[in-house]
């Protein structure tokens, strides 16, 4: 991404600052601080940061420790890195004087309890007192509307990984093991020019297919069962997320029949989607349909999600929480019918949201028309 | 793990209630819950949460949805699994009512801000309100002490690494491209019986072993540069980790002299580590070693952290938090020292505290001594 991206993003951050009532933001979220500044660090564990964003209308100040400094000074060119030693929490004085800082918005949907109790206090007792303002969904908000370069590298993500699937089904056998299968997809994807998988490829048969979430296990696929394949790659930071659900020979009529009902409820919600109807409109589109078959209370989980720097992110598209669907939004739409020790069904498509409708990101390969 | 060991686990915590002044303990945090339950999953991002825990005196749930519903009845055989539709706050008034909760206690080191907001409005809402109480460390502590089977799966863990990790020494040529040596132990892990990996292997070669968080890169690895190896696996959960620097052929006069100093310094931390002793003398004596050798500046991170379920957990070793050294830690020795744009040396060894002082559970491979 060029450092005019990183500009634009800042930019547009900083238009926020009035409306909200802050002087300063802190950033600690690993993909909004990546979003912003291009510093490409996860943090290897839930309290283990590699740094945080402090950001007003004139600085741009990236905090981190010793193993991330040089690493942060390549890839986040419009930050000054400032390095601390052992507890970022001890240079927040300095960073406040030097920002002037007085009203310091934080990422209420990331920072932990007692971390926002420490900052709390040192915030307080600083002289000037240090305001802090709980911000919902700032950075996310921006992220859920792609721009034109992160599209590029989605579809490359998404294409990346269709093709990767297609040669993985076409060389299954039945006796071979999940487990192995799935490694397959791992070393076909790092053979690509990605960076590696997304999350764990959910390889899952038979039986195993009707738990959403399934862990690989050594089960040998047969023929005729389910067969559920979840995978995405990562590409240049960003995700992709599919699924398909094969059978190797004849599936029985009452798997095909689970199939049809599932392929019309995914591609009737894709027909429904429009920049401007509510993603809750969407899934109940899907969902009634599941419902109407009988297998309603098989579809446990939401239809869809937005898709990005996170393999999960906003839009989220289920039944609770209604949101807007917006042009330039990339999520899934992921209907699936799981039947308790028989097996399931879970189809799901990528797609990108248009003036005129969806186009779908993911390759169209290895789906049935029962 | 039997059953005994998650009910003994049970036992302890229960026992800590009275003197903590609660009736009910929430538990999110994944490697707390798995230890407390057996249930194995993980979250699959910081937001999403695949399952929690409630205790009492005499009850313990397992709150999760039903794409772990089987998994967790499977796993987590002391507990009673609820199955929640959407979203798990929605059940907390229903749970509160079956363990009639006044007080619950609540990890503050791991809920986050906008959800400690949400649950504090449904427990003060309630009927009778329920308080909430900020719990700190406390399965934490109990994981800092292994018990006899986990010694025996961490120990398997460091060997599986140790032999992996000296197979693709040994098979190393200069030429080779550092991302496809990280796949190499990627593969071999993978073709033992482990989990996996415990986090992406660290090859860092040339300048790029003086960062201590490298990223894998096209860098062709050469001939006379420090070659570092960060690597560790996971088996039956439980992580191993280990360093080593390695030179193809003869290494110049300064980093023999530089790996000289930092193997001093790790012998000598060993040697000083007993049941009782303070975390932070340990790292003051390696540190003052690299200090007295003039590379005082070079060395920016922690001496150690513990390992088990998670990569890095309780105790840290470091300059600033003292902790007591107790008889069955397993924690890291890792002193380094970093040039900027020339290269470092790391060392890590992983070790159990045992009554008389420390077994290296890391094999002795692949070390020099110049």
């Amino acid at each position: 991404m060029g450092q005019f991206i990183f500009e634009n993003r800042l930019s547009t951050l900083r238009s926020k600052f009035d409306p909200l009532g802050v002087d300063a933001i802190w950033i600690i979220q690993p993909e909004n601080r990546r979003y912003l500044s291009g510093f490409k660090a996860g943090d290897t564990q839930l309290n283990e940061s590699s740094g945080s964003l402090f950001i007003t209308l004139d600085q741009a100040l990236l905090l981190t420790d010793s193993r991330y400094t040089v690493q942060a000074q390549k890839e986040a060119a419009g930050f000054e890195v400032i390095t601390h030693k052992q507890d970022p929490i001890n240079s927040l004085s300095e960073i406040f004087d030097r920002l002037n800082t007085r009203r310091l918005g934080f990422e209420g949907g990331y920072l932990i309890w007692d971390l926002y109790q420490e900052v709390k206090e040192k915030a307080s007792k600083h002289s000037p007192p240090v305001e802090l303002i709980p911000l919902s969904r700032l950075v996310e908000d921006m992220r859920e509307i792609k721009e034109p370069e992160e599209i590029e590298v989605l579809r490359t993500s998404a294409r990346l990984m269709g093709d990767v699937l297609a040669q993985v089904i076409e060389e299954l056998r039945p006796g071979q093991v999940e487990k192995d299968v799935a490694w397959r997809i791992e070393t076909l994807i790092r053979e690509q020019d990605a960076d590696g998988v997304a999350f764990p490829p959910i390889v899952a048969s038979g039986p195993n297919s009707a738990l959403p979430h399934a862990i690989l296990t050594d089960r040998i696929v047969g023929e005729g069962e389910p067969i559920i394949f979840d995978v995405g790659t990562r590409v240049d930071g960003y995700c992709s997320d599919m699924t398909r659900t094969i059978f190797l020979g004849n599936p029985s009529s009452y798997f095909k029949d689970i199939y049809h009902i599932v392929r019309e409820a995914q591609d009737s919600a894709l027909n429904s989607i429009m920049p401007g109807v509510k993603s809750t409109e969407v899934d109940s589109i899907a969902r009634d349909i599941i419902k109407k078959a009988g297998y309603g209370d098989f579809f446990g989980h939401s239809l869809g999600h937005g898709v990005g720097l996170a393999p999960h992110e906003r839009p989220g598209v289920g039944p609770l929480k209604p949101e807007v669907l917006r042009e330039g939004m990339v999520f899934t739409i992921e209907p699936g019918v799981y039947i308790p020790g028989r097996g399931g069904v879970r189809l799901e498509e990528m797609i990108i949201l248009e003036k005129d409708g969806v186009k779908v990101l993911t390759t169209n390969k290895n789906l049935y028309s029962f």
